[in-house]
């Protein structure tokens, strides 16, 4: 692996590349857990030792280190910027479809949508994320081609698309999303044609990007609601603010409580073995490690992330 | 009620009082919704209409409204001292005895201490708040002679005390508590005898403060875990962050998610109608009104904090 | 309504046809509660106040009343049926796909299905019966014409068919039975097509039926497996026993208890309103009332059995 | 082990002894699975391999094998004693406090008590048992007694008593039933004093029988509520009806389909490794096998009734 690299500091700033450097040197002795996911051959074909990270300041500052410039599928990272489509599109009225709350089950759970007639708990689950993609389908004309524009605009990449060999791989074993949305169907709170809403949620979670893109894309959230590139306002202020707590809350599965006990930052993380987490008024920052903790979480990237936040006692709380 | 008072103010800080003065304006013409909790004679007593306020900075400037000097029964918020108190004695290892994830169910459930064989998700749902206090009486001699003299040091009222009124009324028809501590105790996760940890536990949630005193008491975990008023360092600043994360996904109790995308800020409320939230490196507040919200929180208290880190931009997001 | 006929009678046995018209007589006083399934067109537009029962002793006498020739959407009754040729087939290996405990849930439950990974609690709810169809198209080239073959042989009517508008209407709203075999097929439990087996398991549910050829087709259950019509063994008597025992815990959604605590007889019934009951060695009666309970049962259809088997003293118990 | 003896027989009876060497030759070849419930000293320290059996006939014929005058403890079977007495002094309105459905979860379960505020779903969980004896406090001066009288004069021994011991280690060990009946208590199920209400179910299960007595006890649910010895009445025809629907539905835990479906008749069974089973018109049965398989139920007693009811043909169904 390339040593670490830093195209700008300043005085303020931690001195990142050290610490990564520091970090790294310490998970060299911890073994690396887990397992990469298997559900399908794309995902189960990563080499499971990759290793990337990239830190971008709203400062427009990069910190990289490792594989950060490979691209990885982001899988569930996406939900939250098709949350931001829609939310920015329907305002609060959006939280009649979807709650807010944290799942308390595991990620794909159809005990609670049964008991509450059909709403998700909260936009970050599959089945949330699907009331999402339906929801884009009731006020856009092309959802999917806007969303692309988005990613592209955010990430600053023109040439990021959805990977249809990963999507027809979800789609032909995604049972469980079917039950899910056949669920919510029967409860009428799915409005458009279940194959279509599909076949978007599986275009969304089977992009490719890497940890730089992923970095970049996500520092509106950091910066109120403003991407610095383009200085255009992605969402409002407080809009913002409420993403970064859905992620805080619910970003993790059933493990919203441990990344927010040890890393204490907002973050979202993927199957793929991708986390993105952002610290209000500071950074974002991708991390890539594509084996997954029991609960479906990339291991090292956790662990990464909860000494980056030790070492510079950035951690929200 | 009398005008809002203002003892300090600094040049950075906003001007609390004129804010306060907006906010109430504004919730005058809101309906106060909800009824004062009415399990037991002694809440149910409460003039329904009481509101205070009490914020103080952690460079003790102090800005307060309304019945803010006025005792109430803290009740649930009790559960961040004692698990403080816990937690600086016992380390990491408390975690193998009660989890850090938000509960996803009514504050009461048993069905989910059933399913983890009696661990309770969080240590401030009733449930793992008498773990807390089962791990006090196995590592001191008298906790709750401990537990007072830690709220005494806090608050700076030497004179605290449980109220056996209430204790005692909380134990009369304390049915549910006592199912879910014998559960516990069936799954061996209650080590000393029942009835004791019991009495600790409602004497714990007995004891009646003014907004004054818990703002103040709260203050060491808005100071990264010092007490500036005794410069006492109460927790390490890693495990006050943690305690923070823990306020914020878990201290509302099925509302920790809506708390946190409307307020922002880590915190812990009770059925009495106190809620203490905690800005960390800035304030922690301590906002009072007995009417309670179908899930059990203060609904005027809800709305003033949501208003106020609105205009003051200080959501941790 | 005509007056009830008795066609043939013997001296053991009780005078059907008085006790009839008592029955009659007392519920005539009494209001017929609930109303008719309304979730398709095709059963929301039958008459409510139909009634009809027809009796079948396994000496073949008949005892009927009402409308006991009309024909009816039999419904969860055919799942009887298809169990019946499931099991005939592939014997005790069956058990591995699909339970024999009641369900202790309403009959549409995804919860339990979650629970025990795929396999259904019983094959009289719609998850088990969807299995016994996956089982079917298994074992058979031709199961649906198969399944036709044998009921026209049990019911003597050559002429019964599926009804393509009904099962066209359950297959255009049945969101949730979509979720249960998805979710199924998520745990490897459903083997062929998922759109194969849907088709196949409306079908089933949407043949119509009159009491008397629905009593007739049921009495190889009161007749240790064979039906006296053409003395054709269906089931061996053990296997015979054993169905009548799964229709005595899991025949009546979550009311089976209800059922067998009032009726003491195994039984079936359906969201068209009608029950089908089996007293071994003795008879077996259809009776059709639409107007159902709050569970989904006959209304008039369970008082009237209840009401027979207490006059006839002939519960199973 | 004694060969089997049969003191009277007649003609139209199967020749039980015959058919019980039959069973028992068939059953050496098969490994006697399962543990002797290990919970409490008392019931752990059997011999594992003791096996009684007696079935006594409504024209008080006995057939008996093995240990079947050896005295251990009934355990649950007790239950449906109460339920008699409870269901004969207040008649229906008893299901206004307990229910007559399956259980479909495991017995011990808080799970369906929550959900159904209060009120378990049958009298024959730990629930509803201790809500009978809620109920029995609440109609007679000393339930105690009178159970004893009943069971007394029931079983021919006036000796027949409570077990101090046996009662007294359940309740040192009874966290979950302490647990169960404080949530009931919560939801004001339980009338009288926790403590006494708990006393008298543990009195209840701690009475030790032999399986003559048993069968003999048992025998009037096989004779329309009538005892043959006695020639009195225990409980009105229907009712003894309906108490044997019970036990059929909810006799066997999260087992009662399977022993419905292998064996065919109404019974109960208790972790002490006895089975009861009632033939309606023809015999009661007990049998003794302390190994219990996984859900609770004598391994060996289960699959000797299963035998039976194959070879005799006497399944209900």
């Amino acid at each position: 692996m390339p040593l670490p690299t830093s195209i700008a500091s300043e005085q303020e700033e931690p001195d990142y590349l050290k610490i990564f450097m520091q970090i790294i040197k310490k998970l060299e002795k911890v073994k690396n857990h887990g397992n990469v996911a298997g559900y399908i051959p794309e995902l189960s074909r990563v080499n499971p030792d990759k290793f990337g990270v990239h830190l971008t300041t709203v400062q427009k500052h990069h910190h990289f280190f490792g594989d950060s410039d490979e691209r990885f599928s982001i899988q569930s990272i996406a939900k939250v910027l098709s949350l931001t489509m829609a939310y920015n599109l329907m305002g609060e009225s959006l939280w009649s479809r979807v709650g807010v709350e944290p799942a308390g089950t595991s990620f794909n759970s159809l005990i609670q949508l049964e008991n509450d007639r059909g709403i998700p708990r909260n936009p970050l689950l599959n089945a949330g994320a699907m009331v999402i993609c339906d929801v884009l389908f009731t006020l856009l004309k092309d959802p999917q081609q806007e969303f692309l524009q988005m990613l592209r605009n955010l990430s600053g990449n023109p040439t990021l698309n959805f990977c249809s060999r990963i999507a027809q791989s979800e789609k032909a074993t995604g049972y469980k999303n079917a039950a899910l949305i056949n669920l919510m169907k029967s409860f009428s709170n799915i409005k458009n044609d279940i194959q279509t809403v599909l076949d978007f949620y599986f275009n969304l979670c089977s992009v490719e990007m890497t940890c730089q893109e992923l970095a970049r894309t996500f520092l509106f959230l950091a910066n109120n609601g403003i991407d610095p590139y383009s200085d255009n306002r992605i969402l409002s202020s407080s809009k913002s603010k409420r993403v970064n707590a859905i992620m805080q809350l619910c970003g993790f599965y059933d493990e919203a409580g441990e990344f927010s006990f040890k890393v204490g930052l907002p973050g979202k993380s993927g199957v793929g073995g991708g986390i993105v987490a952002v610290h209000p008024g500071k950074y974002s920052i991708a991390v890539w490690s594509p084996r997954l903790n029991q609960k479906g979480n990339s291991y090292k990237g956790m662990a990464f992330l909860e000494k980056l936040t030790t070492l510079t006692r950035s951690s929200i709380f």
